[in-house]
């Protein structure tokens, strides 16, 4: 094939005009669900398997499943722990599988299963998540979780860090003013990136509520060369 | 009241989300409905109705009105003539009723119309439009109509030219992040605007069909000082 083509889709509400079943989606959600996705594996979790509803991870919670599970930023009662990456430690998650279901991120991690591939990004793994996409034949849509279904600033800055890392590479092209403007964002933040993101509304929500002392973590760049990937229903690495 | 709220969103698939019904919305759609109803008024139209289906359009042509119709940038066949503000001439609409449906910016007018007021903007009515928004009690819902539900460029610099003003004046705040990003956005572009919009899209999709020479007259401040408003399920000058 000639240049594969990258897509910015910046909100579930808006997947559906993206979707592309031979393309590859990279599901982000920065703050937190994706970047706690990729510190769970680097830690040593088998296997997680994302939940849309609050009543699958309560039904699965009686099945004796290790459960994550948050709404708003707030721990589920009757869930093991919540969405922070600082959560899944080695002691806690290693070698187990995890039922895991937050207000954005997992959710959209379902809607993409029709698609070529569904790959877990974030800064954490980001370089070799962008290494093993240009390496693909197939087009790439970056699929930002946003916030209940409007935009965000700290999915679109990652989402312009990948799409800027394919262009660069000269395998990929775009035609998409989303992937164009997620790129010029990142262009505007990168240099001091947690400066930028103070502007982004999902950050003053976590430090209302107190849970705000994983936001350098989340914006560090490859803390792990894992690739979580899903396959069938559930999250294992590539 | 406190600081007035402005929010951005970016397609007509996020709306939902945003729609307050206590603000103002301000519908844009540059490359060209909102430009070329600007355009008619200016040009002494009297009323233009916006239709969402090709079969509204086309039940208001037999009961006599003039027609503006298009999809994907052509005129339909029994239209009178398509969506280019150069055909909104003076002979052409003074006096007149016009029924107006094109592909993306006619159907969210009818979207927004339970909200507290609908108007549309567009550069050529910059200035007036934003120095009436500053004066009124209330928040303000800039709504790009997007590229068949997606985001793009081109409404996206406009909205954030109307956010950087109503900031600027004082009166508004924001907590949006589609607002910031589209304030960023038109803080690269607004020093060489038609250098930016080339890389929209849709400026290709219109030089493709040979449709791109209202281009720089669609990016042109302040040629009226016309705002046009809904009244019931027409527009008429406010």
């Amino acid at each position: 094939m000639g240049k594969k083509c990258v897509e910015v889709c910046f909100s579930p509400a808006m997947f559906e005009r993206h979707a592309n079943d031979e393309a590859l989606i990279v599901v982000i959600d920065v703050l937190r669900a994706t970047s706690a996705i990729c510190t769970a594996f680097a830690n040593g979790a088998r296997e997680i398997i994302p939940v849309t509803t609050i009543e699958e991870a309560r039904a699965m919670k009686d099945r004796g499943y290790l459960i994550a599970a948050e709404r708003d930023g707030f721990v589920l009662d009757f869930a093991d722990f919540g969405n922070s990456p600082f959560n899944f430690t080695g002691d806690k998650v290693s070698g187990r599988t995890i039922v895991y279901s937050t207000t954005n991120g997992t959710s959209i991690i379902r809607m993409a299963s029709s698609c070529a591939g569904v790959l877990i990004g974030s800064y954490l793994n980001f370089t070799a998540l962008a290494d093993w996409l240009i390496k693909q034949e197939r087009d790439v849509i970056i699929f930002c979780a946003g916030w209940k279904d409007r935009f965000n600033l700290e999915d679109t800055l990652c989402a312009g860090a990948f799409v800027e890392k394919l262009l660069d590479s000269g395998e990929f092209t775009t035609i998409c003013d989303s992937a164009v403007a997620a790129v010029d964002l990142w262009g505007l933040a990168k240099h001091d990136l947690m400066a930028y993101v103070e502007k982004a509304a999902q950050r003053t929500r976590l430090r209302d509520k107190g849970l705000d002392d994983c936001i350098d973590y989340c914006h560090t760049f490859d803390k792990t060369s894992i690739i979580p990937v899903l396959k069938g229903d559930s999250l294992f690495p590539l």
